[in-house]
């Protein structure tokens, strides 16, 4: 059997975590099986690398940025190596060069394009224990990319489309995905399986468990996940096409306080209004999440729409550039805000779903500044400072 | 004009640091020439690399460790064109591989075989400012390597020499090559100018201020070298073929106090016998320093010869492994040496030097342990403890 497993940045912060992480490793690959170990970097490594970048200046290269934080990747997996090697088992660490793990060349924000096998089925016919960084990628220019924050997961599905791996486990700090974050929400339970497609919603609605373009890629190539603790031997929660599990209304709430708010005001009602606004933003390389039109006054429209935090600054650059050519009357900016939400796959069925979390809202006295629904979720936002309140209000209204 | 320009650990330390490295590349850059720089890792970061693979294991693989250590050079070559660019200029950092800088298998200690040019020209084309990872390579095996301590001038000399530079800078924290370690003799003076083989000697000889093997590339492929401190505008020490300055008999004094000695005694006296001994120290890949070989009792041969004191470990046990082979009686070993040197290119036309060096020793009661010779130096092997006292009495001596 082929294994990949994926450790997170608190799983490898220190020596001792290293170590434990070297003897779970180990009980794979004496098992039999072939392990590619895919690693973040230590603890607050990136953090601090970050910190050193704004040291030098405010807004550096992010070219630059990508060179300096791929440092943190490729020390993670030397230490687990010399570890491994220590202990007496073959191993070899990659980076994304010796893999070949080629992205686009959107530096901070690169997309997985290719993943070359060359290097690693090599490595693995010889049985050695491959440790390869996460997060890292090198462009059609051979520059080094990152693919953003939580990306290690998504390096780690891919590699486990990419060889045809039977297993990919996320080894993080819980013990798997919760039916709202547990430090949150005291009495969240652990789900033990759910569909791509719930975890989909969940993971791009904030519960930072899984990284969402991960469960995309693990859905997309039918990578089996399992995402399970790195300090206890809890079973964990698995990610796959189709759940045994009886399906539950509500299968998890997801908070997160990273939100911007950013409402376009009176833009004119003419084709091709939206398409010019979000073109020149992704050309920014600002990546949009809700995005809601209503009528405007006058017959004009109103257009809000969200980012997170860090890219406000992009995002205003690009408006207050265009928008007096585009049109618009006024723009409202709002940071102080959280994003609530609630995912089911069987929210479909039932009608009364959203009126129950309004009431939920109503009841704890928190305001809703914008709604916005698909088929197996529906996200509200609302002051930050309710994000708490509201998770644990969801969390009782749905019994979970 | 093409410039190398090389920083130091110490040069790159700190933010501070950084930006004013900057401010010397971009002295040279907007004076129209094309600049290539070349740095170390920042301050202690290897240091602590290291410490942190010690906490590991005690013996880390070797491979693992260039993996790691890498890490360093390329956060500063990140931070420097972060830097720069935010200065204004157009930059490009770029690693080992990046610029395919191709070296031996050697891990710790490997050497440059071949340096492409590409992309650095296509870089230079653009008149980008090109910012390179000194210290590291990339094996055929396209596994990391470095150079060994202080190959960050063997990498700024082997690009200048590959790309025809004008000139190689090399910055550090001191104004030049001196006479002695100014901190050790504080009477020590500047050389303006020395030779190739006289800077060698005293570069392999200890005076920490240039990496021998840069020398030995400079004078092969005829690069023009300047030492000169990254903090002060004082002109440095010109490194060249011919110096035009007057010889002196003595053009320096260097001191070494990381030196271990390894005594074979009564070795056979068959033909042979010194090839089979440094031909499996080599293949353990322990570099050998002074080799002396003196008759023994009875027919026998002793040979002594010195290893840096991180390789007496390795050099033990290829020792161990092999003395009753060998027919060794017995093996002697200390580790509490200092080698120091005195070197000069008018050395040789001069029979005097040698016993003055020795009555300098005599006058300061230095017993010493071993002599070596060559035609532009002498050099003594002597109790640790003595080494400041017998540089600064040679210094004296010599009235440099």
């Amino acid at each position: 059997m082929l294994v990949v497993q994926k450790f997170g940045g608190s799983s490898v912060a220190n020596t001792e975590r290293i170590l434990n992480v070297a003897n779970r490793v180990v009980e794979t690959y004496t098992a039999g099986h072939n392990v590619v170990v895919v690693l973040s970097a230590q603890g607050d490594t990136t953090d601090d690398l970050i910190k050193k970048a704004h040291e030098i200046c405010d807004s550096p290269s992010k070219r630059e940025m990508d060179m300096l934080l791929s440092t943190g990747e490729q020390q993670s997996v030397a230490l687990l190596a010399m570890a491994l090697s220590n202990m007496g088992y073959p191993v070899v660490s990659l980076n994304a060069y010796q893999v070949g793990m080629i992205t686009t060349s959107s530096h901070g924000i690169a997309r997985l394009k290719e993943i070359k096998t060359t290097r690693l089925n090599r490595e693995l016919e010889r049985r050695n224990i491959v440790v390869v960084t996460g997060f890292c990628g090198i462009s059609k220019f051979e520059d080094i990319t990152t693919l953003g924050r939580g990306g290690s997961d998504t390096t780690a599905v891919a590699i486990a489309a990419a060889l045809g791996a039977d297993l990919c486990e996320i080894y993080t700090d819980v013990e798997g995905v919760y039916t709202a974050d547990p430090r949150i929400v005291p009495n969240a339970q652990k789900i033990e399986a759910i569909s791509y497609n719930e975890m989909l919603e969940l993971a791009s609605l904030g519960a930072k468990v899984l990284h969402n373009r991960s469960v995309e890629m693990a859905k997309k190539y039918g990578v089996e996940l399992v995402v399970r603790s790195s300090l206890t031997r809890a079973t964990g929660t698995i990610v796959k096409e189709e759940c045994k599990v009886e399906k539950m209304l509500i299968s998890g709430i997801a908070g997160e306080d990273d939100v911007a708010r950013i409402s376009l005001i009176g833009a004119p009602d003419a084709p091709g209004q939206a398409f010019k606004i979000f073109s020149a933003l992704a050309k920014a390389d600002v990546v949009v999440d809700i995005i809601i039109q209503s009528m405007g006054q006058n017959n004009t429209r109103d257009i809000s729409f969200t980012v997170d935090c860090a890219s406000l600054n992009d995002a205003k650059n690009v408006i207050e550039a265009n928008k007096e050519r585009w049109g618009i009357a006024a723009v409202d900016y709002n940071q102080d805000l959280a994003k609530v939400s609630i995912v089911g796959a069987g929210m479909v069925a039932d009608a009364g779903i959203a009126s129950k979390m309004f009431e939920a809202m109503y009841d704890n006295h928190i305001n809703i500044h914008l709604i916005s629904t698909s088929e197996i979720k529906i996200s509200i936002l609302i002051d930050k400072d309710y994000m708490k309140t509201a998770m644990k209000a969801l969390h009782d209204k749905f019994c979970l």
